[in-house]
């Protein structure tokens, strides 16, 4: 968390200080959702993040412990990140996130048998997620 | 929604799209625990957001259908705002924002019965702000 705003003590500002940017969450997203676990991965993931802004969301979400990363054993030029266990924890919200888009958004890709799972299955998601790390979209879904 | 960013269909990025600022979500949460209604209750609601910046979001807001406003009959220079079914549907994600913070923050202010009502009757407390607009924490609780 940057610290930058966050003086009041209200949990939703201390939240919102720590992942509470659009780029952040895809980011979480990315991690989350499709298995995305490089810099290349989460530069190509479609919605067109700058390479600044990504590496300065990186940072950030690293500072505020959501993601961690280790060098790839098979190419040290190149990191290999993952959420941590206060990363895994904010399944619920990208649950809910999804779930109100698919609500709201006529022009949702996402695939019906996801979301009909994400409605009536929330728990089983969000226990997945905590116990594997992700719960992968197949790859010919919608992003 | 801006349609800024969002031509992926993803779910995610849709609801980014929305609300997925700081300040906007702010907003929401002014709107959803603290029953704050008008310009004036949001400036001074103690983050800090500039003038400008909270014009932009509010407007925002209503074009993404998450607030609607009324001019107040009492004072018909003042707007009066309120949350959208739309917006009540954001009563989760608030929610789960909140709990996640409340498990990682060792500065909340959020009153550990709150945290609990929270975290054992997150049902509940959904199903009351979606039925009665708003779930006011009492005015002497942490912000």
């Amino acid at each position: 968390m940057s610290g930058k705003y966050h003086d009041t003590g209200c949990p939703i500002a201390f939240g919102l200080d720590s992942f509470g940017d659009r780029w952040s969450l895809l980011i979480v997203r990315d991690l989350m959702m499709w298995g995305r676990k490089t810099y290349g991965e989460f530069l190509n993931a479609g919605e067109g993040i700058a390479t600044n802004v990504l590496a300065c969301r990186l940072k950030h979400l690293e500072e505020a412990g959501v993601v961690s990363k280790i060098q790839d054993p098979e190419n040290r030029r190149r990191n290999i990140y993952s959420l941590t266990e206060k990363g895994l924890d904010l399944a619920p919200l990208i649950i809910d996130i999804a779930i109100w888009s698919s609500r709201y958004d006529p022009n949702t890709a996402a695939p019906d048998e996801l979301i009909k799972k994400m409605n009536k299955d929330r728990d089983a998601i969000i226990a997945e997620i905590k116990s594997s790390g992700c719960y992968l979209i197949p790859p010919e879904s919608g992003k």
